[in-house]
């Protein structure tokens, strides 16, 4: 698979996570104390997020970290 | 939990992995074309990984990146 792939498929369980939990993207990047439009970033698949980040995020989301991934197919 | 443990329990659970496969820091690092001395960092936790490297590292191990998360407990 390649990285846009990989970046995209994580964006979007992200994504699917956070729309679960009925929170904007402004609200959940603010939960969190991430820059807007650097999360909303992450959702369209454009960053190649470090585990921490994702730790932080999958906090956020109140889900583990492997389960994120798990969703993405990863 | 804290960066650094983050990057420990992940290092950890790759070396096992690794050790699993009966290969050689030296002759996994190769494989995946990673720097030796850059692979054996990520073993020892001292790196926090983009996803991308993650997957890399997951392939060589013939592992889904979720499983190897997994494994850490992330």
């Amino acid at each position: 698979m390649d990285e846009a792939a990989l970046r995209v498929k994580l964006g979007a369980a992200i994504r699917e996570r956070r729309m679960a939990l009925a929170v904007s993207q402004e609200g959940f990047a603010d939960a969190i104390q991430m820059h807007r439009t650097y999360y909303s970033s992450i959702e369209r698949g454009e960053r190649n997020l470090t585990l921490v980040t994702l730790w932080r995020v999958a906090e956020g989301l109140e889900v583990k970290v492997s389960q994120l991934l798990r969703d993405a197919g990863l």
